[in-house]
């Protein structure tokens, strides 16, 4: 049987230090992927949206940048920021207004320990099955609000003040709650826990765990659920990571957990994350949860891992888009989990870049995954 | 020579759960401590602070009860919260009113590992020394403000949205900082780390750099400093412990990490937490920051090494009081490190509660403690 492969457009931004070197491993990767299965194929676009272009141009995607990556089927991020551009700045320039201008509502952060690779907890180094979680990010609101300001606007007279208002709704907050209950019962422990500050906190924070517990009744008897404060959480992610496995949380706390949780499963550069659009109304989008680096960029030792990783989520999430049935989407599921068990030969055989205690370049770590995709399918 | 002994009253808050057990057992080691040295004593107020009264009278602290705190020379708190009170309302009652009427800015976290005792962290296992940090915690303003809302009040419409308000003012960023400096001043190692999340977070967070780095200018050469994401610095505590050595922190961001902190140190039921008004107008607070632990509540085997080391934080405290000259207050700074001594002797020995991987009670560590303190002086 022939069929037209299916073809999805990418558009790929870069961005800055390392989010080059590893957008451009990915995209290698990827096509040795569509290459191998032939069931689909990827047209890649790459947009020039990076602090260097802002410091020349004053701005960092054009006019309309934002609203033109809705014609694309997913979005490939590298990393954004560079030691020249306050963070601030590049952040709610590029990354922060494309999550919520195409409703990246949910923000997916799965974390285990690959073979090969050790983990900084005694307890997960002897069982690293023992860290197994998937993070659920509230992506659109929350902390990230970006509302707020400083007065007097100066901020150098002696009584300047300056707010950071949270907002939370209850759509957001329901919606998220509800995703991450579907995340949870696809998962073999069926288990969500929800993590919020509400003792200290005690207005969104407050509707949270309301808005939590009115979902929770949907899926009574089918998920089991409890409660954590974020405090709290740390130290139970550090001492009991066996009794955790799909975790919720604002879009601050999330951010704060899924960094932790990269480092307990052995380095930052493995983790991916998914900023989707579960209606898939808009376009979603796939990045590594390492920042730029600038003290490595362009030495050609970035780890790709985490970018490859966020790259199989891709595939995995374009698999099931609406012209997505029978033979094409399976293949497309099937492509995703070659690409990681590709992803985790590579370590199991120390193909592995310094942070993961190796010696490979990038190009190393590229080229072991392209070998073993081509000779997946 | 003979003096009179110096004398300080000092006022009890046992609060629920194991905060009562706790309180008890720290009383009776500051007995025998002050006992053996001969040169100060405490003349100890207990107050029922607690959530059976809530629910008995509607209240924790009666009318004017904050207030009426300003009359001891020091406040020891045990712990508050029970599951029949949402925490957001005993919290709000009692230790965050407590902490901001009594200008208690600064709260002080010191976390080692102490013999006899494991990090969860390979490393750290195999060199404890590796991990010695003391987080100092914005205690007065921050995510802790309290403001905020949710409309429509009932929260039961769809449409309904809550904020939380951080409010940071420069006033309170500027004498947190700068206690932090005065304290990474006395640190063998003179190192501050700063913490923010003033990429996406772009009012508040902001104005924390600025005056960070303003004040910073005061300890050039004196104190060497950098900055870090409270995201990226879990990573750092994880993977780069010995990186660190004094740390400064906003309300919120400092409460995650020194809990992560005291997870890596063995047991949150190790970690003290001081307080402190540094203007000494008002009394200063010590408490264990672990929680009341409904859980284990009354068995008799709570950690009480929490606790003794947040009494011997006080005797330190208050060694420097204004009567404090000469002879009196090197005494009682004598005191505190032997008490700090007399745990560390302790856990040696592998008189340690369950947390820490042991099998003996409260009372026998308290009695060990207190023998050991007996035989200092
Ligand atoms: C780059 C920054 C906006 C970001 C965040 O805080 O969301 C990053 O830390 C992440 O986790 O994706
Ligand atoms: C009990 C609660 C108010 C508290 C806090 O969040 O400050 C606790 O977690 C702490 O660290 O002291």
């Amino acid at each position: 049987m022939t069929t037209t492969p299916r073809k999805f457009s990418i558009v790929c931004i870069p961005g800055d230090g390392i989010g080059v070197d590893i957008t451009e491993a990915a995209v290698q990767v990827l096509g040795t992927l569509s290459d191998t299965f032939g069931t689909f194929t990827f047209q890649f676009t790459t947009l020039d949206w990076s602090s260097k272009n802002y410091r020349q141009r004053g701005y960092y995607a054009p006019e309309g940048g934002v609203e033109g990556l809705k014609k694309y089927d997913a979005i490939y991020f590298g990393a954004v920021g560079w030691p020249d551009v306050p963070d601030h700045i590049s952040l709610w320039q590029m990354i922060l207004p494309i999550r919520t201008t195409l409703n990246q509502y949910a923000n997916v952060r799965p974390t285990r320990i690959l073979p090969g690779t050790v983990s900084p907890l005694s307890a997960c180094a002897a069982d690293p099955s023992a860290l197994d979680w998937v993070i659920v990010r509230e992506n659109s609101e929350g902390e990230y609000s970006g509302h707020g300001g400083t007065t007097p606007s100066s901020a150098h007279a002696a009584h300047t003040v300056a707010t950071e208002v949270s907002i939370f709704t209850r759509v957001g907050i329901a919606r998220i709650v509800r995703f991450a209950f579907e995340t949870a019962l696809r998962r073999p422990r069926r288990t969500l826990t929800m993590v919020t500050k509400s003792n200290a906190q005690r207005h969104g924070m407050v509707l949270w765990d309301t808005v939590f517990y009115e979902v929770a009744r949907e899926y009574d008897g089918r998920v089991a659920y409890d409660k954590m404060l974020v405090d709290a959480m740390t130290v139970r992610m550090v001492t009991r990571p066996q009794s955790l496995d799909t975790i919720v949380a604002t879009n601050l706390h999330a951010d704060i957990l899924s960094d932790l949780a990269a480092a307990l499963s052995g380095s930052i550069g493995i983790a991916p994350s998914s900023n989707l659009d579960p209606s898939r109304t808009y376009p979603s989008m796939f990045e590594p949860i390492h920042g730029s680096a600038p003290d490595i960029a362009g030495q050609g030792i970035a780890n790709p891992i985490g970018a490859f990783w966020s790259a199989a989520e891709m595939v995995r999430w374009l698999a099931g888009a609406s012209d997505g049935e029978g033979l094409g989407a399976e293949s497309m599921v099937h492509a995703a989990d070659c690409l990681m068990q590709a992803i985790a030969n590579v370590t199991e055989q120390g193909v592995k870049t310094r942070d993961l205690g190796g010696k490979s370049g990038t190009k190393e770590v590229t080229d072991a995954a392209k070998k073993r995709n081509a000779g997946a399918a």
